[in-house]
């Protein structure tokens, strides 16, 4: 037992948000949710909390992780609280909305973690984000990199960095290589590392000349843009997945210096996060000032599987609560101070000022508030009959 | 385990909340913080798990009950998911806020609880609600329950009922008649279930002549507002925190009278719902159609004693998602659709209508939508050297 005292502690990646920052929280909140909207995304709420095996569908081993789990008492089956909103939109997808061309969904809600993600990481974001499902061409992947582009200008990011992957280059030359799921677990794990010297050693002869050398360069291939054309000199030959890997990530680069010229572009075709979860081309963006990724998404076309129905699908997610860092803006807060009492006249006109949107603290008898402390610029006073506004003096 | 067939099977008293029902909360939502905002009540959004010590402070066994507990890895300690917002608030009134005057706080979020709260509940509402720190007298009480009726209309409830009570009454008569703690809580249980029949027997006889008759007429005393001029007439020598409690419900009474005349007022003198956490005046609305009541709330002036500081206290709670009965009212969608494509001009035009709030939904190469799919009843098209918008054939 805690003592009393210590009653007002909270858990480490636990926070309240307080007055100023929660009404920029749900100012921000309504603007992504409108530009969504504004975008055809529709607005999607899953459950809080599912069985457990809903949740993880399709996810790898850190999601089972990172979920919080309870019984439920009235099946005695295992639920969890869910740490990740995207299984909860392909359930939607495959189950309840079984729409048969693209769909658009958005989605803004709290997530627990059962640890921090990262330094100085909430254990409660407020996770958001959007999902395209039903098409598997580039163009929806360029449409959910836009979109999450434009999300973070809305909220006051600059100096943007857009980083590209897509795990579908490693995965075929693997294939190609055909590498037993030891040495390309291996692999995998040196290249997410970026560990050079063992990677050189870890290739085994016994690939072939052709995919060892194939293989060798991938963890070097990331940088500016001109990685894409290092790539291409250096896999003639490649597998049509590779080619077909490096035109996305090309028709990606074409599409967003256009449309969004001030964001850097880097690319790093060894990227491998969510291996196991992303199946083609995966983004993460930065921003200065911030250690980790302010948003990331890309490309997970099976993730509907376990619900029945595998579409093409690409989102992006974000915890809501760090893109406040973006902006300071606080908007000055007004309102009319009315005094203490019940009279009709007074209360019409509050009920009136208020219908007009104005925000109007009434003073409770005995325990006066200052304008100050009330948040007031102005107050009500009685003259000439009526009830009229003024300025507070300052 | 379940068969992957089952994994969109999602747990009773556990729902989506799909696109057209979504937005819809979504607007009640913004709608509701906007009232509460107008009113000065300022938004603060407590985290959704918390150590479990502070989620039960100052509430009784039910709240205990009803708390999703989980292990927190980082400190090895107990945590709990809210099942009630108000100990959160009482947390950061107490402790994060410390404002010395009344201070006023609403907020919004989902709760878990183990089990629904009553026929057709949800587990996982979404809770709204007020509370006014800092003040004892009847007026915040009043200020309350109008914030309460002016929400319910907003929602588009009519034809509501106000259930008025004093927790106070049954209190102040059972320390006159200095019941011990068994017959108490004895009678307090017969109390709630309206079990008027051994109610008559179980008032000891020890208590003497004049205790036994002001006890005896408690569970009768409730129906429309003549209950207090009976309640007067049957108590003429009552304990002075009767007379003060039946003065408090008088204003009350008044007061909604005045403000909310359509609303119908019945009284319960001797109701005790939450008896150990509520401290004098409690309420419920009703509404035709809803077995439970759809707002509930009260005085519970001790609520912060376990963090430090006990304040007055009086507040209200719902669950927003129980209030979207109210209303069938759905926003038509509407919308432009753009082609497929990534020409400089048709992305300037998409854009610009964006900016000016239009939902434009861009088409996928080889997955094309209907406007009516895509929830559109206009259209891009080309003429003239420029992108222009026309109505969609229907």
């Amino acid at each position: 037992m805690v003592k009393p005292v210590d009653a007002w502690l909270l858990p480490d990646g636990v926070a309240d948000v307080l007055p100023v920052e929660a009404a920029r929280l749900e100012s921000l909140r309504r603007q992504l949710l409108d530009h969504f909207a504004r975008w055809g995304y529709a607005l999607v709420l899953p459950p809080l909390m599912e069985y457990l095996e809903s949740l993880l569908s399709g996810s790898g081993r850190d999601l089972a992780d990172l979920t919080f789990k309870i019984t439920d008492q009235l099946s005695g089956r295992m639920m969890g609280v869910r740490a990740d909103t995207t299984p909860q939109v392909a359930r939607l997808d495959a189950h309840c909305l079984r729409s048969e061309g693209p769909a658009r969904y958005c989605y803004a809600g709290t997530v627990l973690h059962t640890r921090p993600m990262g330094i100085a990481a909430s254990r409660c974001p407020v996770q958001i984000g959007a999902e395209l499902y039903g098409h598997a061409g580039v163009e929806s992947d360029i449409e959910i990199i836009r979109l999450t582009l434009d999300a973070l200008h809305i909220a006051g990011a600059r100096e943007l960095h857009l980083d590209l992957g897509h795990v579908g280059v490693f995965r075929a030359l693997a294939a190609a290589a055909e590498l037993d799921c030891v040495t390309e677990a291996s692999l995998r794990d040196m290249l997410s590392r970026k560990s050079l010297p063992e990677w050189h050693e870890a290739i085994p002869a016994r690939v072939g000349a052709a995919h060892q050398a194939a293989l060798l360069p991938l963890p070097s291939l990331a940088g500016d843009v001109s990685v894409l054309a290092e790539a291409k000199v250096l896999w003639p030959d490649a597998p049509a997945a590779v080619s077909q890997a490096l035109a996305d990530v090309q028709a990606v680069v074409t599409a967003i210096q256009q449309s969004h010229p001030n964001v850097v572009l880097t690319l790093d075709l060894g990227d491998v996060r969510g291996y196991h979860y992303h199946t083609g081309l995966v983004f993460s963006v930065y921003a200065p000032g911030h250690a980790r990724e302010v948003a990331k998404g890309g490309r997970y076309d099976h993730v509907g599987e376990a619900f029945g129905r595998a579409r093409a699908a690409t989102g992006f997610s974000a915890d809501l609560k760090q893109w406040l860092d973006f902006s300071n803006a606080t908007a000055a807060t007004q309102g009319i101070l009315a005094p203490a009492g019940d009279d009709a006249d007074l209360r019409a006109a509050m009920i009136q000022a208020r219908a007009h949107g104005q925000r109007v603290v009434q003073q409770l008898p005995g325990a006066l508030l200052s304008a100050v402390e009330a948040g007031c610029d102005r107050e009500f006073f009685y003259a000439d009959a009526c009830w009229q506004v003024r300025a507070v003096a300052s």
